[in-house]
């Protein structure tokens, strides 16, 4: 036995291990947070760890330089322990603070999409209103000839305001009514919660509070987390923000995940993870941002996969992945955010937006909502670009969804220098047919670019196509400055050079990068396919193609169509409709009949298996290339 | 400034303090808990500590020996500190483990009461059933074919067995579904909850489980705690016990608590007071004698006086001991245990008796309920002896209740010598009117005299009476063996001298002992009759007088009588009738129907509040006096 030390953010982990283990697996053992979205296949090369001391069997990979080999930096997926050892490890929690972005809701475009969501929802003949409001009532003060209890005192006044029959108090509003009924001369503001003819107390405030009523919305995503803090009676967004899922430590699938949820105590440390790391520390910023306690959230409506719902939930899961393929719910509507331990108001309800299986989730139920594409009569499709892709095909008549792996590349994972659409990602590109120059733009302010977004990606592709830089496998024809190939004769374009930028790394894109994003697209476009050729029909049916997901407002339909990613129709069919997740699980948290009109989605909601479909493997293979093998699907890409 | 450090069970607890401080403020200011329940005023002799370096100024009191003083022992309440002092404090918690006790249910005398209450409720048209049980069904397992989630499947099961029209999940029973089904092929026990169509499934157990669906009865007493494990589908006892209120550090009486619980952060150290040191432990005990985790207690009712159940729910209560005496609530449906951090079944109910009044509470309800007094024609009247007198008056037509500080006497407080009902207390006893040695009777198996309860200090007084040992106002004649006076003239009558039995102090009563107990009969006797006279009646109308309370089943009423406590009517007319007030919460746990009985029976009853009513002053002072000023009231009292 050796012992392993893991030094991180000042404190040290200390493990014994055998000779010739894995660091990462032992780093997970014991329960020392790495960032391995690859799960440990040394592909993405950000479990760096750097190596203080001790002996480590590490090969220098394509992701460590010579210089950090040098300074120590190993991968820790590809490295076995030899003998007692001592690592730093990157802090994975301040990483995913530094992570965590507010965003700046003065900007008209950040709360664009929630403005369209409700107008078209409410052109749609869908009332916006819920059940959660504030009301402020006066009463007598108790004398001796008057000695009702405060709660009686505060029934009547309640019933002669709402016409309620049926006043309950929460234990929360039970343990603040006496002292503030006295401090504020029994004039209170009550938040109240309606059901039917009755009414549920729950805060009791003093006269002259203001703080709003709020409300949180939650996209729970594989890899990224995004939220909304909302005045529950304007619909009003108050804060915006997003942060990394903390569970990513676990591997960067949802079958990774599922497999450490269903090791002892591990549904606990998922549940953690993104309770504690993501969803927590947002809800805090927001709140921060807003200037009111946590415990003002009074509601919290959350969308995310099957697998994301049931980990959020400390379920165990392993039935989720595993032939037959059960979920432990599909509605589960009886949920307090205490239970898990939010930190919001304590008797604060959660709703979650509906799965229908185990690979279609509250993520695509909330968002084909979102679409309206159920809303119209015209056929549709709805493509949600996540970690992984999921579709829906109808319209106003019946809704069909499948869902394909399509792995996280749309988000940045699996692409050596991918990272999520946020401060410094290229998230859009041209090349110089001639000089093979690069152009692109950056999301925020940043001055030099850190990475490159799914939107970046697809332009960086399309346009070495265009350029004939790569053929249709994605290899690279020849050198160019821009273009280097290692000694396996891998290519690889540089979009920004170490040297010009100042960072520690060019920022590149690699022959293995294309072949993931390939099949990435590959993925999404056969399920298109396959979908449509199910019904007997081709993508000349389509009026309009919703695509959404975190893939970034940046994306260039035409390019995505070059690359074969999206069917060749006109391109006045395509729209960006952004993180629809969030944007249905907004109109469930402020809306009940967008709620029940969700929930009525995923009851009629058919699903096809892909996986047991003829055809689609073949179909998936010819995908597999740019644009396509078959050219006449793409009459419009001409090279 | 100085400091006083604590020694509590091996830790210590500093604090700094002025010169001339109160050592027992300090401790309570430092939240060391010492055992006062007299609140400081020398009464009791409780609140001994053990000076081990540093200087007190503290006087000798009659509660030290002189032996005892020289080895360190100061009362608390009366020792200023003069300088950097130690102390050593008992420890009051292990004090109160030590004073809990498991009831041996195996005797049949143990359970009498809660069979014959049961039977007596059933006699009377109630029928014992409640909304909790068990129900084992068996599905079958997914398929390919048959992909429903886990939670709908169990739904239908479910659905068929009951004809329930909707189930829902308690989050506690989702998390344990995918995994009890599996490894239990599909056939489960469900502990389900009905609420009319509904049903709520709080647990998902292996088909073989057949641990008890058990529930937990709570007398929450001012002094004393106790408690039943109950057996929901059948009503069976499982376990009782009962402990000390851990709230009695902050005072033996309500006032002290409510003072204390208005102070910052007060209200939570009560709640956690009795929560943590008495009901908790209590839960412990009486699943782990019954082999049952504690979550597999699944309801909980408890009956208190109304500051009890304020305090128990950490509110706050300053505005029921001030006047115009207002209370939060008088009843209070929707409390969980677990936001009381019960470490009960996390989804588990709270029943609370109902309150009538600030100083009429849910003990008074529930007991009212168990003396059946509310079934009969014939007027009665129950009387409960806890540390407060309360009192109903009425039959089957109205009910009319009362309170009177009585005081702490009856459960053995502000008695130097007094205890609880409990092991080695001296519940019954006789003198040698030649002799005047004393013959008593002890519960449990002690060997030796610990102190007095009640029902004990009730013969002790009616005898030294009797004998003419005393007189009237309770002051001893002449010198005797057994009769000593202190320097101020204090008599003092030695039932046990410390060096017949071994122990480190005589047991005895005093001149103030008597006095106090004076004061708490004549406080129940003119209640009674003012009660009587408010209705223009008098005591020759009670067709049935029940006793309940902490005084001890041991209670002697012809003695009780001799006193001038009870009315001087047939001895056939009383009974005790034990602790109604866990005898009524037992029914009302168990019982549906008893429980909207007890809430009808508190919604009818009215409250006469002596301290506004004429003469009830008069009455009381004219009550002061063995038995009573006016001897024609106790006919059947000759000396």
């Amino acid at each position: 036995m050796v012992s392993i030390t893991f030094m991180v953010n000042g404190s040290q982990v200390q493990i014994s291990a055998n000779v010739g283990d894995n660091l990462l697996a032992a780093a997970q053992r014991a329960n020392v947070a790495i960032d391995a979205p690859c799960s440990g296949n040394g592909a993405c090369g950000k479990c760096r760890v750097k190596l203080l001391s001790g002996e480590l069997d590490s090969p220098r990979t394509r992701h460590i330089s010579d210089e950090e080999y040098a300074q120590g930096w190993r991968l820790s997926c590809v490295s076995k322990v030899m003998g007692d050892v001592t690592v730093e490890v990157p802090d994975i929690a301040s990483a995913y603070r530094s992570r965590m972005k507010v965003a700046d809701i003065s900007s008209p475009k950040e709360l664009e999409i929630f403005n369209r969501t409700k107008a078209q929802i409410e052109a749609a003949g869908i009332e916006f209103g819920n059940d959660l409001s504030s009301l402020t009532v006066k009463m007598d003060p108790p004398t001796t000839d008057d000695t009702m209890p405060d709660n009686e005192r505060l029934t009547w006044a309640l019933q002669a305001a709402t016409g309620a029959e049926r006043v309950r108090f929460t234990y929360h509003a039970l343990r603040a009514l006496a002292r503030v009924l006295r401090e504020s001369d029994f004039e209170v503001r009550c938040v109240i919660e309606r059901e039917g003819d009755a009414i549920s107390v729950m805060d009791v405030l003093p006269a002259g509070d203001t703080a709003p009523v709020a409300g949180l919305v939650v996209d729970l995503g594989t890899t990224s987390v995004a939220a909304l803090l909302v005045d529950m009676e304007t619909g009003a967004v108050l804060s915006k923000a997003s942060t990394g899922n903390g569970q990513i430590r676990y591997g960067a699938d949802v079958i990774n995940r599922i497999i450490e949820s269903g090791r002892e105590g591990g549904g606990e440390r998922l549940q953690r993870a993104v309770i504690e790391e993501s969803i927590r520390p947002l809800v805090q910023q927001m709140c921060a941002s807003v200037g009111i306690p946590t415990r003002r959230v009074y509601r919290m409506a959350l969308a995310g996969n099957t697998t994301m719902n049931h980990l959020l939930l400390g379920l165990y899961s392993e039935p989720v992945r595993m032939e037959p393929y059960i979920p432990s719910f599909f509605h589960c509507d009886d949920i307090r955010t205490s239970s898990l331990h939010m930190h919001l108001h304590p008797d604060a309800r959660l709703i979650l937006a509906p799965n229908i299986g185990s690979y279609v989730g509250g993520d695509i139920t909330a968002g084909c909502f979102a679409s309206m594409l159920w809303n119209k009569e015209e056929l549709s499709l709805f493509i949600d670009l996540g970690t992984n892709g999921e579709l829906v095909f109808g319209n106003n008549e019946f809704l069909m969804s499948c869902a394909c792996s399509a792995g996280p590349a749309f988000e940045g994972g699996d692409i050596s220098c991918g990272m999520r659409a946020t401060d410094g990602a290229i998230d859009s590109m041209t090349i110089d047919p001639q000089t093979w120059e690069p152009s692109y733009t950056l999301i925020g302010d940043a001055a030099q670019p850190v990475g490159i977004c799914g939107s970046g990606i697809i332009d960086i592709i399309a346009e070495l196509f265009r350029c004939g830089i790569i053929n249709g496998k994605g290899k690279f024809n020849r050198e160019h400055k821009r273009v280097r190939f290692d000694e396996h004769g891998m290519g690889e374009y540089v979009i920004a050079f170490k040297e010009d930028t100042g960072a520690v790394r060019d920022v590149s894109i690699n022959e293995v990068d294309i072949d993931n994003f390939i099949r990435a697209k590959g993925a999404i476009f056969s399920a298109t396919m396959t979908m449509l050729s199910s019904m007997g029909m081709d993508p000349s049916v389509l009026e309009h193609v919703y695509v959404a997901g975190g893939i970034g407002s940046g994306i260039n339909m035409k390019n995505a169509v070059t690359i074969g990613m999206l069917p060749d129709i006109d391109l006045d069919h395509f729209s960006y409709i952004g993180n629809s997740s969030l944007s249905g699980a907004y109109a469930m948290l402020t809306s009940v009949q967008s709620r029940e009109k969700v929930d009525e989605l995923a009851r009629t909601m058919t699903y096809l298996e892909l996986s047991t479909e003829p055809g689609y493997m073949d179909s998936f293979v010819a995908a597999c290339f740019l644009p396509h093998t078959d050219a006449n699907l793409f009459p419009s890409v001409s090279i």
